[in-house]
């Protein structure tokens, strides 16, 4: 029987988005173990590691030897995160199939979060994208902050309009929207996924949601009503927003799965071997993860009644 | 300008669901004290307690003296779950204005948690609904399991839409369809209710979700969907399930709240004065909660700017 579910490709980025904002360093060997684990569970792209100053995010230091370590499965794409031209070309030495470059769609968080004006950024990116253009290496812009910042409140769509417009007008064709601090609501994704690909449509769209409102799920879906089958996500949930200490980061990986694949789309994760790796994780970074299904199981976990439920109703 | 925003009514079910599950009692002077506070929140019913045996549910044993200190406020419906006769005539001296049954979808469930066959708690619910009618409250049957058995797996659509008729035959006119354990997902949930909309058009119809799976928000949306406008949640997302320790409990109130609000619809909620109530429960309870909401503020919460911002790009 042939498989007529829609597809929705999954993208993980746990082991970049998710053990950068770990205070506890995950050792190299620890991080190759969960990348080659996540590498057999069936995702279409793992982002690995980010090739930042080692000195502004110590916890992803041992970037190339992770990159030179792990062992990669046919069918995935590795990408790493990519800021500036130093980054690509430590990157490129590393053989990755894709860079991920990232902005801020707020002024305020742009300047907070990467200590330059968005132009500046720009200006930076577009340096980027020239070092790399001509190598088969494909490249990615992710926007971050695209529903909404957590200084300036409510970003227009007009404006991710425009710098994805930008960004195509350089060449890049795929584009991330990032609901970086968990801002965004399923009629808001549903509408901007809609115009962006509408406007772009030969832009490869991912969306980037974070679950710190307990909206990540719902936005999932409201994306994929409007055309959107690629998401990231992380592994337990990992990866936290400093303006929400405790609550929920990243959209979890497991949980998004599970739902989907309810749903009657075709992730093609082993949701089994997932749950295995996203185990791992407490004891790797020291703490509970916000994942639910790890601590519930999926919903056909069944459970054994108990003995006195055989006897009930035997004697009236 | 009119409120043309579709209305949701909103069910508050922390103070029984979410209490009957802490280990720890909550003393009566802080229960009336939640009660009350919730009271002036805008919900459309409160289940205030549960008139089971004190020596079943020690947790809920000062049903009676709640009911009488709490202030009611006009607007709001206060519902008490109800298992039998005797706990009918309880309910009743204390002038609720609905009784909540209660029976499971499953049988392995129904006999696991109550302790007897379906057909025999069909049968002392069938008492309970002739010793309440006649009199002005309300009854709703409230149907566990509805998505799933955590000990059957699946629950067919077609044997809750009999057991529905069951209890409209005797004249109940509202009902919930309960997803007990975190089993429903949003396709599921959209069939469901569809049917039961269709074929009792009559009908009151609540929708329960548990959170435990990560997919209570989705499933809301997904009934509003369906034509469904009435939803219990517990503040905080108190109340756990037993077949999944340290997972997500109810779907949360203020989380959902916040979420349609922002999907455009009229909750009635004044989701500032709620977030100050949910703010008394880990206090009270002696745990954190898994509200998100409690943690994040809501997406208009804005956050300032560091002061190195308004330097940036001065100097380039």
């Amino acid at each position: 029987m042939p498989n007529t579910r829609p597809r929705i490709y999954m993208q993980e980025v746990a082991t970049r988005d998710g053990f950068q904002n770990e205070s506890q360093f995950i050792e190299t060997e620890d991080k190759v173990r969960v990348i080659d684990a996540l590498s057999l569970c069936g995702f279409a792209k793992i982002e690995v590691t980010s090739f930042t100053s080692p000195k502004a995010i110590p916890a992803l230091r041992d970037a190339e030897r992770v990159m030179h370590e792990i062992t990669r499965q046919p069918g995935v794409e590795y990408t790493v995160l990519v800021p500036n031209v130093r980054g690509a070309e430590r990157a490129l030495s590393c053989g990755i199939d894709e860079a991920n470059l990232v902005m801020s769609m707020s002024e305020t968080h742009n300047r907070s979060n990467l200590r330059m004006t968005r132009e500046q950024s720009f200006a930076q990116l577009e340096q980027v994208v020239s070092a790399i253009s001509g190598s088969s290496v494909a490249i990615n812009i992710s926007l971050s902050t695209s529903f909404g910042c957590p200084m300036e409140g409510d970003v227009s769509e007009d404006e991710v309009l425009r710098w994805i417009e930008r960004f195509a007008n350089l060449g890049v064709t795929r584009a991330t929207l990032c609901d970086t601090t968990g801002m965004a609501y399923p009629s808001q994704v549903r509408s901007l996924s809609a115009r962006a690909k509408a406007l772009f449509p030969e832009m490869v769209f991912t969306l980037h949601f974070h679950n710190t409102r307990s909206m990540a799920q719902a936005n999932a879906l409201a994306a994929i009503s409007a055309g959107i089958d690629r998401f990231d996500a992380s592994l337990g949930g990992i990866g936290g927003c400093p303006y929400a200490p405790g609550a929920s980061g990243n959209a979890c990986t497991e949980d998004m799965v599970h739902m989907l694949e309810l749903e009657g789309f075709d992730t093609n994760i082993d949701l089994e071997r997932l749950l295995k790796v996203s185990a791992m994780l407490p004891g790797l970074i020291g703490h509970d993860v916000p994942s639910q299904l790890l601590k519930a199981g999926g919903r056909n976990t069944l459970h054994p009644a108990p003995a006195y439920v055989a006897e009930i109703g035997l004697k009236p």
